[in-house]
């Protein structure tokens, strides 16, 4: 948000901000994800960001598509949320010294990221759902889906590294 | 994190340093969400905030009985993802002229708030086990049941508000 968006009367107005949020959100992730590719050495998760590399690129198009469809013009809104969880992703991989600690630093951080796009796309669900454009809800939720589905691929690359480490 | 952190060498620092980001974040909560109660008006929302207040002034203690058991000093990190969160929390609820629509941005940003500590507690418990140290692991697991359940409530009342709206 900030002093110059404008005011949010109504669940539309809401629901349109909070579009342009994760909007503007994938595109800082777009930029933050090649930066942590260049850096983690563990190859199944150098692999995961790629692929959710090319995912987020689709998942903006889907966002201008719901913008289309909702019958607005598609305006990235700068938050301060995913800004504050890239900045201390970026900290503390520059910070980490080790390559196995700057991988769980990284793994890490991609799955508050990941949680981060999972409540505000469930949030985003249910408000066009309330709105009744069930058509917006259904794009919506094949981006939460896939958000689900990398988060899920992150944890089993944590617990495959827990494991790792207990045998 | 920032300049004046110690630079994280193991993941034993990185364990105590994100310890440090979740003692932080918890104190920061525990500000953010009496304004968040004086705010709301529907009061099953009302009352979750109420409720999770008191458990994350549990968690708190929880959070410091982990740092002593792993000997050292509690100490809370500053770190830019949960002010971030927070800040947007408080922008948008400010720029919400609507108490129906204040109340979909509270639930909203507190269920970012919830998502942002599974994440970082899940991670947590992940590296307790992977040094060895399971007593940790199991209280910092308390806590993040807690933050599931939370956001289970939190997703319940959203799912009503959906509803009522389109019956």
């Amino acid at each position: 948000m900030g002093i110059l968006s404008k005011p949010i009367k109504s669940l539309d107005d809401l629901f349109v901000h909070t579009l342009g949020d994760v909007y503007y959100a994938e595109q800082q992730i777009t930029k933050a994800l090649p930066k942590m590719i260049g850096k983690v050495t563990d190859p199944q998760l150098k692999q995961a960001f790629e692929r959710h590399l090319d995912e987020t690129r689709n998942q903006i198009k889907r966002a201008e598509q719901v913008f289309k469809m909702h019958g607005k013009e598609a305006k990235a809104v700068k938050c301060p949320a995913i800004d504050g969880i890239i900045d201390e992703a970026e900290e503390i991989m520059s910070d980490a010294s080790d390559h196995e600690v700057l991988d769980a630093a990284a793994l890490a951080s991609a799955q508050a990221v990941e949680h981060y796009e999972i409540t505000r796309y469930g949030t985003l669900v249910a408000w066009a759902q309330q709105l009744g454009r069930n058509d917006c809800a259904e794009v919506l939720r094949q981006t939460l889906e896939e958000e689900k589905a990398t988060d899920l691929k992150l944890t089993a690359i944590a617990e495959a590294r827990v494991n790792r480490v207990a045998v």
